[in-house]
C-alpha cells in the first residue's frame, strides 16, 4: 500500500485527539503524522506509535505535502482551511457540519454509503454522531424491510461538546457533591444531574440544528423518503450516546430475523440478554468501534413496529473512527490521489 | 372541615417523607399525624407543623384511630398491611404497585379521574410517577383531540428507587471522580454517568414491568383505546423524571391552541420559551407541584403529531403530592368515612 501523509486538523480537542489513536491502529500506511491546531497548542507533543511529533499551526502554509487531512476544530476551521488543504493536494475528511448538506460534498457512513465516496471533489463529510450509530443500525433494516418511519430519543454524552465539556460536567458535579456553587459555561444549563432537551442551537421550527442534522443527514446518506422525528436530549454521561429508536418498518419481520440480520452486519454487535439484564450501555461502549443494538422488541401499537435501544462511542463510530474508517475506504478504492476541483472551493 | 387522622406508613422513606411534608401544607385538617415504618426506624423522630412526633411500628394495632393511611414501602409492606388498615376503619391511598390493576380499586390522578373515587371499597391506588406526569400533560389533549397513539421515552430520576438509590448515585459519583472502584448494589449496572434501559423487572414480551405500567395504567385511567409504546430509562438524576413525548392526535390542531390549552389546564405550567432556551429541566421541577411541559412543537412525519418534553417532581406529583391530593379529593367529596367492604380484603 502506498505511503501517505496524513493531518489532524484540531489535533488537541476531544476528537482530534481520539482521531490520531484510531490513525495508529489502522490499515492505512503512514509516513509522516501531522498534528495541527491552533497558535496556543503549537509546540505541544503528542504521541503516534511510540514517536513524540510535535503540534504545528493549522494555517495556510499547514497542508503542504499532505494526501489526507481529517478535520475536526469547528465549522468554522474547516470552512477557513479545508479549501487551503485541497488546494494544496490533499484530500479532506471534515467532522464539521460545515459542508455535509452541500450538494456535491459526499456524506459517507463506511458501512452504510460507501460508493457515494466515488462521487468527491476534494473533501468527504463526516456525519453528525447521533446519525452515524442510529444509521448503522437501520440500514441493515432498511435494506431488507424498507423504513417508513423514525421516532428517537437521545440520550448524548457532554464529550460531543468536546474537553470544556467533559470538564463541565466533572465540576458542576464535584460542586455539587460538596454543596458548592455550580458554574455554567459550555451549556445554557447545569448538566451535572439533569437532562437537557437541547443540543446545539434551536431553529425557526422548534427543532434543534442537532435534530434536524439527524432528519436531513438520514435523507441525504440513507433514503429521502424516510420519515424521521428526532428529539435530542443531552445527559450527563461522559462517553456514547445512547439512542430510544422506535421504527415502523414496510414489510413485516420477525424478532429473530432481525436479531440474526443485526447480528451479521458489519460494524454492528448486539447485546440483548434481557434475562441476565444485558443491554448496550454507554459506559461500556466506550473505547469501542461497534454501535450496540438491544432491547429489540416488537412495537405491537402499530403495523411492522420495532423497538431499539442503540449505543455507540460518540468519539470514536460517531467521530473520529468513521472518519479513518472513510481515510482507509478512501486509499482501499484509489481515490484519495482523485484531483481537486473548482467548484468546491 | 372535619378534623382526621392520617397515617403515614413508609414514613422514613424518600417518598414518605414527601408525603409528611406536603401533607403540612395541605388542607387538610389533621388531629393526629401518626408516621410508621419499620422496627429498626421506630423511635426515631420527624416533625410535622413545628412539632416533634414520634414514628411508630407499622404493624398489626398501628392503624387503630386513622381516617387515612397513605401507604409508601413498598408492594408487599401494603399487600400486607393495607387490608388491616382498611378493616379498621381507615380508607388507604397506596402508592405501590400492589393494588393498580386490580379492578375495584380505582387508580386516580386528581386532574383527571377523580370521579373514580366514587367507586372506592377502602383502599385507592396511586399510578406510577412515569405515568402520572404523562397523563397530567395528555389530558387536556385527549379531551380537545383525541389520542390516538403515544410514543414514549423517559429519563427518570433515581429517587424514584428510594433513598439507598440516591445514595450509591452519589457515592458511585464520588469514586468516579476520584478514580476509586464503583460499587453496584441498589441497580444492575453503574448509574454515574450512564444511562440505563431497564427500570423495574424484564417481562416476557421483552418490555420492563415499569414500560407495561405506562401502558397499562394508561388505559385504566385515561382510555383503553390509546395505544402506548413506552421505553423506561434509568438517568443519574437525583430528582424530577423528563418524558420525550410523540403523539399522534386523531382530529387536528394548532401549536398556538395547545399551548393555550395546557396553560389553562390544572396542575400545568407550560415552559416553552426556546428564543430563551427556556425549557423545563429536571433540575428546576424538584421541589414543585407541577408538570411541566415544554418542546412543544409539531410532528410532520404523521398526520396530527406533537412532541413534548415532560418534567415533573417524581416524589412530588409523580408520588406523595398525588397521593395526598388523592387524600384532600377524598374528603372534599366526603369519601374519607365510606365503609370498608369485604371484596377488597
Amino acid at each position: 500500500m502506498d505511503k501517505i501523509n496524513v493531518g489532524v486538523v484540531g489535533a488537541l480537542g476531544a476528537v482530534g485527539n481520539e482521531m490520531i489513536k484510531t490513525l495508529e491502529k489502522s490499515g492505512l500506511n503512514i509516513d509522516e503524522l501531522r498534528p495541527l491546531d491552533t497558535f496556543d497548542n503549537a509546540g505541544k507533543v503528542i504521541s503516534f506509535k511510540g514517536k513524540q511529533v510535535g503540534v504545528k499551526i493549522a494555517e495556510l502554509n499547514a497542508f503542504k505535502g499532505l494526501d489526507l487531512a481529517l478535520f475536526s476544530a469547528g465549522a468554522t476551521a474547516s470552512r477557513m482551511l479545508a479549501p487551503i488543504a485541497i488546494e494544496e493536494g490533499a484530500v479532506v475528511v471534515d467532522n464539521s457540519s460545515a459542508w455535509r448538506m452541500v450538494d456535491h460534498v459526499p456524506l459517507v457512513v463506511p458501512e452504510v454509503n460507501p460508493e457515494a465516496l466515488k462521487e468527491h471533489k476534494g473533501l468527504i463529510a463526516n456525519p453528525n454522531c447521533s446519525t452515524i450509530q442510529m444509521l448503522v443500525a437501520l440500514k441493515p433494516l432498511h435494506s431488507a424491510y424498507g423504513i417508513k418511519r423514525i421516532v428517537v430519543s437521545t440520550y448524548q454524552a457532554v464529550s460531543g461538546s468536546g474537553i470544556a465539556a467533559i470538564n463541565e460536567l466533572s465540576s458542576q458535579t464535584k460542586n455539587i457533591l460538596e454543596n458548592k456553587k455550580v458554574d455554567v459555561s459550555v451549556y445554557p444549563h447545569q448538566i451535572a444531574f439533569n437532562a437537557l432537551p437541547q443540543i446545539d442551537v434551536f431553529l425557526e421550527n422548534g427543532y434543534t440544528k442537532e435534530e434536524m442534522k439527524m432528519i436531513n443527514e438520514t435523507h441525504k446518506i440513507l433514503d429521502p423518503e424516510i420519515k424521521v422525528c428526532p428529539t435530542a436530549v443531552r445527559v450527563p454521561v461522559f462517553r456514547s450516546h445512547s439512542e430510544s429508536i422506535n421504527v415502523e418498518l414496510i414489510s413485516d419481520f420477525s424478532i429473530g430475523e432481525v436479531i440474526k440480520l443485526l447480528e451479521e452486519s458489519e460494524g454492528i454487535t448486539v447485546v440483548d440478554d434481557i434475562d441476565n439484564l444485558k443491554y448496550p450501555l454507554a459506559i461500556e461502549a466506550e473505547g469501542k468501534n461497534n454501535v450496540y443494538v438491544g432491547r429489540i422488541r416488537r412495537d405491537s401499537t402499530i403495523q411492522n413496529g420495532l423497538n431499539l435501544w442503540v449505543v455507540a462511542d460518540n468519539l470514536r463510530k460517531g467521530a473520529a473512527l468513521n472518519a479513518v474508517q472513510i481515510a482507509e475506504k478512501l486509499v482501499e478504492m484509489n481515490l484519495h490521489k482523485k484531483k481537486k476541483v473548482k467548484e468546491l472551493v
